[in-house]
């Protein structure tokens, strides 16, 4: 049977959620501990690979297996094995046909920044810095520029393996509490990179450096090497995975 | 002459504020950045000495000394000698009858709780966890009756070095968002675990083992063993001191 889960984790300690020999990763970490409650070898796809130090609070994937047990084995039982900084936070049973990835109808990512003159010792590692004063309403109608579909080039890691550079953007809210300012983007897909280099060509135009319609300018360029430099991957989470109804995933996850 | 600062620190990594030799503590990570910058002995005196595992959102201290450098060393050159999960927020210059202890007219704590079925693997350390459904109204009319001056016996550990078990608690607000509960507490003073035992008490009421007038007679009763067990440290944050606007330390911090 196909089984899908929801995982938190933080990504300070791990090299990224792809499995790979001898570096710590959030995938084999898992692997492991599913491995140990089935009592066979269980491998996992997820709906996004994140990058190093990039975290999530609701990271899908799907597994299959032979083995029965009830479902609060896959979440309690795998959570007594995980380290402290991965969780399960659900379990539920799939048709053959779900693919957490493949399935996946859009990513909604979170990026969180503390705009202020000291670095955060609280948050060290969740959150993105940023010690000049921002033009919050400046960055979000730079923003505007990037809603919709298009060829996302500029923003884009030259290692980036996508098919296409064209994905569209539903959302890029930006939510300001005090010092800390939240930036909510969902897309059908993202490129590698591409919300940190998105935030950081915002963080550009929130300084003053540009206009918020260089944003405009950078997308029609298709240029990576026009935009600002890939932000800090600590304040990036990952935050939902958006699928039909029709799979009947658990609601108001996330 | 003499300095106060505004201190951030995660205490996960920590065995509490309190100088002691061979364990990390914040006070002597402190004291070894700013001696580096003085280029002499400091010895810094906290407003209050958080235990192991508590954080703070903004500790004050001060320190004397000779050495005269720009405020900005003492809170940028200190943050570069500092690891990451040690902060000085601000420093500034303060009248030599200013004492970071006894000139502080109140203290204010705030406790972060999840409230969910599954541990945070994010805000592991960050927050305290209880698995089973709360009833924040009861807990709010619980909290009702700890306002005010009271003798605090029934919340005091055993180890407290208090001269009095007598305390006004001025404030007990409990904000609910999402699964996230956080109970704010501004008192004169605070005895030794006693925001914890309040907590711990709090969620015998909000899962409905005992109705909220239970907190009155526990007050009344003055008997540690009657209260709940000290709940955990990881939701812990000392967020602010109050002093006399006389001192002049940075408005709107912390």
């Amino acid at each position: 049977m196909r089984i899908a889960l929801g995982i938190e984790y933080d990504g300070s300690g791990y090299n990224g959620w792809q499995s790979q020999p001898d570096v710590p990763n959030i995938q084999d970490t898992l692997q492991a501990a599913l491995s140990r409650i089935a009592g066979e070898n269980i491998s996992i796809i997820a709906a996004g690979r994140t990058d190093t130090g990039v975290h999530a609070l609701e990271q899908v994937v799907h597994f299959d297996t032979g083995i029965v047990r009830p479902l609060a084995s896959w979440v309690r039982g795998t959570n007594a094995l995980l380290p402290k900084d991965v969780a399960v936070l659900w379990a539920h049973p799939v048709a053959d046909e779900f693919h957490a990835r493949f399935s996946a109808q859009a990513r909604s990512y979170q990026y969180v920044l503390i705009n202020r003159p000291s670095r955060s010792a609280v948050h060290h590692g969740k959150v993105g810095w940023f010690h000049l004063p921002l033009d919050v309403e400046a960055m979000r109608m730079a923003a505007q520029n990037l809603l919709g579909e298009h060829d996302f080039s500029a923003f884009r890691s030259s290692q980036c393996q996508a098919k296409t550079p064209v994905k569209t953007l539903a959302q890029l809210d930006i939510v300001q509490q005090g010092d800390i300012i939240i930036f909510n983007l969902t897309a059908n897909a993202f490129l590698h990179h591409m919300v940190r280099n998105i935030v950081g060509c915002l963080l550009y135009v929130g300084k003053g450096k540009y206009p918020p319609q260089w944003m405009h300018e950078l997308l029609q360029g298709r240029e990576r090497k026009l935009a600002a430099p890939t932000f800090a991957p600590d304040g990036l989470y990952l935050c939902h995975i958006t699928y039909d109804a029709k799979w009947g995933l658990p609601q108001g996850r996330g």
